[in-house]
């Protein structure tokens, strides 16, 4: 006997957690596919080849590996144990589990390169596997649901991005968010216009800062990091910036003049807003985050992340422009963008504001017929055929139990109606219906129980 | 640069299969909910604990292991080589992925057993992996569509899973096909009945050929295996069984009549048989077959096997009743009966016999709104909005491309509409709607381009 428990970092998910999240899935596809998103899936097992070395050195420890079959230890050597795990890992595991999306994706999209049709849409709903230590709100297997358009360089797939974000989370009535976005080349541009070229990374974790810690803390961590004062004094630009939209764009080109890169980080962020606007959306909800840069990996160009308001949950969603992704597998020259939305965290912000619709706690059966034994099965039997020919979620009772015993099943499963199906009622051919709500019964007739379940 | 290649036995699922699996999946659903199953997911990953043991010896040869993060060899002596794999799993592995979606639900149970209400109704759709040989219909990962009842003895369960499988078989069409019933305990109670107790593997392995290689050389192999010549000619009775139904129970009540164990099961069939006529269902698709038992593994009562006609494809569905599920938990006497529908083997049935409906072909998109560029953008994005916003699936090609590339693309997506929105249709406020199918073209405004779309 095996006492039965989760391993870390994963869950189970019972009915009334799945009906939640099944809303949210089905509300997010509905809006991926009508931005003409069309559904892929790829396996959970990847060759490690498709996987290594495209999330960086953690991102290679955090891949979970899968032993090879069979006898798997059959080529090690005594001298494979001195050099340790790493050595070993390569003759005893091929395979792993996937971390992302976006890499299959790549995978998938340099497979099929002759047959899709190019610019191509994706949208893609599946778990992915991290071994990162587990905590609060933080799990090792979780899903991701993505949309990604590869084949094009246009602008345009940046604002739909932000249109479908909109639409997203007006429907789960997740109404108080921000959408933040940034530009790889704007990063760029602003280290090269304060002589700091190359040092993207550390100016962004620094920055990223701002808000917590203040102006002077973020100065001094800049200091620490190896920047010198006057690069320092060049930045100054970056605290001052103006929320005016136009007035933002003015003073980033003026600032970012002398770099090339960072002009045209700047036109495409310009142009993002602007292709948002002609989709009719408020730009409101936008807002340019310079610090932001969501580890860097492989975004050449716009950054997004969506953060909830209200709530202290982190970023419900991010993603960006890749130009190189489906390259490291040879086949260069394929732009792509996309976005990345986290089902676990809208499921938390949703929950702590409350904005699971109502009638999401019926979420099963909608009418338990008793069992009163041999006598009256034949015809409880057959009641309850009729009633799911006519569409009607339906249960019988599967144990002659005590009255009582049945309807706290129905009870407890939040069944909505009771029918008695008794000797007397088989008599006279009606039927006892009793809502559970208001207590309420009534006699009646198979007909006039389809109608009454029907409304 | 790494080649892409996707892992042994598993496969990447396009737009086009993905509607097809899609729409399985759906009708699955739709029937399972019907019958009062509500939806579980349990995580990929599950402790070796928690699979080991439950399957036989081959199904712990077949779990996919997942190494220990982190440095997994660090506790690796010399010695663990010399005695090999099995010894240093021990050490390396503490995780798999599940095998199948009985032994994580059973697992679930017994966790979650002061929470669920008795008798607990579940279905889980989900992958699981075999480290299987792969080859044509087989590979290493699946999914399986699961439905089960625990906490009940009632042989209605058994009669509702006859019902279900009707149903969704009837819904995707696939009108030729024979429901296999057996029971474990009258497996038993022939091997008793014939001397040769305790040996129902064996039996069943050889008379399982019965159709293939006949009868005689069934006999020579039950030789092979141990029976004597007295067991084989006590099992004649099996090879002229009655076909027809009410001769068969009684034939076997004879034959059976000295084992206990043997006529509780025929006393089962016998009930599930009356409780799905009682259902409405004719019993034409129900075939008692002495010689299934789908390995054995658990099964304690009714066991089913789904085979579609016409087609040379296996089983499509499997599954039976369990008493000691839950049991291996610490969690006795919980009985339990489930079904398992195969959707790789359903969708290669429906694909050989052409029974997935005509409108999957348009799976996405409906119209494309193409691009003349930067002065016509605002308007066609407008348009594009509006369409969305009256629920029409649209898209813009997102690039300034010759029309013959833009029409190709919405040729080669399938996509039954576009509109053109040039200059001249800026002009009088009219657009260009041409059906890709019959050639037509129309000059519709806004208003009339929803009433068009929505016939």
């Amino acid at each position: 006997m095996s006492k039965p428990s989760l391993a870390r970092g994963t869950r189970d998910f019972g009915p009334e957690i799945m009906v939640k999240r099944n809303f949210i899935f089905d509300q997010i596809k509905i809006v991926y596919q009508k931005f003409g998103f069309l559904p892929i899936e790829t396996p959970a097992i990847e060759n490690l080849s498709v996987l290594m070395g495209k999330y960086g050195e953690e991102g290679d420890q955090l891949l979970f590996k899968i032993l090879n079959s069979g006898d798997f230890a059959k080529d090690l050597k005594e001298n494979d144990l001195e050099i340790g795990s790493k050595e070993i890992l390569k003759k005893v595991a091929e395979k792993g589990l996937k971390y992302d999306l976006t890499v299959p994706f790549a995978r998938f999209v340099v497979m099929n390169r002759h047959l899709l049709t190019m610019p191509f849409k994706r949208y893609q709903i599946q778990p992915v596997w991290r071994a990162d230590k587990p905590q609060k709100g933080r799990y090792r297997e979780f899903y991701q649901c993505d949309a990604d358009v590869v084949g094009t360089e246009s602008l345009i797939c940046e604002a739909e991005i932000v249109a479908m974000l909109y639409e997203v989370f007006e429907n789960l009535h997740i109404k108080n968010f921000v959408i933040k976005i940034n530009n790889r080349k704007i990063l760029t541009g602003i280290t090269e216009s304060i002589d700091a070229a190359g040092k993207e990374s550390d100016l962004c974790v620094a920055i990223d800062k701002l808000d917590k810690i203040g102006k002077e803390k973020v100065e001094i961590e800049l200091l620490e990091k190896g920047f010198t004062q006057k690069n320092i004094e060049n930045l100054q630009t970056l605290f001052n910036l103006p929320h005016d939209q136009k007035q933002l764009f003015a003073a980033l080109k003026n600032w970012l003049a002398g770099s090339e890169e960072g002009l045209k980080g700047v036109y495409e962020l310009e142009s993002v807003w602007n292709l948002v606007e002609n989709l009719g959306i408020s730009i409101s909800k936008i807002a340019f985050d310079p610090s932001l840069a969501r580890g860097l990996s492989y975004y050449t160009g716009a950054i997004f992340e969506v953060k909830a308001l209200d709530v202290s949950i982190g970023s419900i969603a991010g993603g960006g422009r890749y130009d190189n992704l489906t390259g490291t597998f040879g086949m260069p020259g394929v732009s792509g963008v996309g976005i990345s939305l986290g089902v676990d965290r809208i499921f938390d912000v949703m929950q702590e504001l409350n904005l699971f619709p109502e009638q999401l706690s019926v979420i099963g059966t909608k009418i338990l017929i008793t069992n009163f034994g041999e006598k009256s099965l034949p015809i409880s039997l057959e009641v309850l055929s009729f009633l799911r020919n006519n569409g009607i979620k339906a249960e019988i009772y599967p144990e002659n139990s005590k009255m009582k015993k049945q309807f706290e099943y129905a009870d407890k499963k939040n069944i909505p109606f009771v029918l008695v199906i008794g000797e007397e009622e088989i008599k006279i051919q009606k039927f006892n219906l009793k809502n559970m709500l208001s207590g309420e019964q009534t006699l009646l007739s198979k007909e006039q129980l389809i109608a009454q379940l029907h409304v």
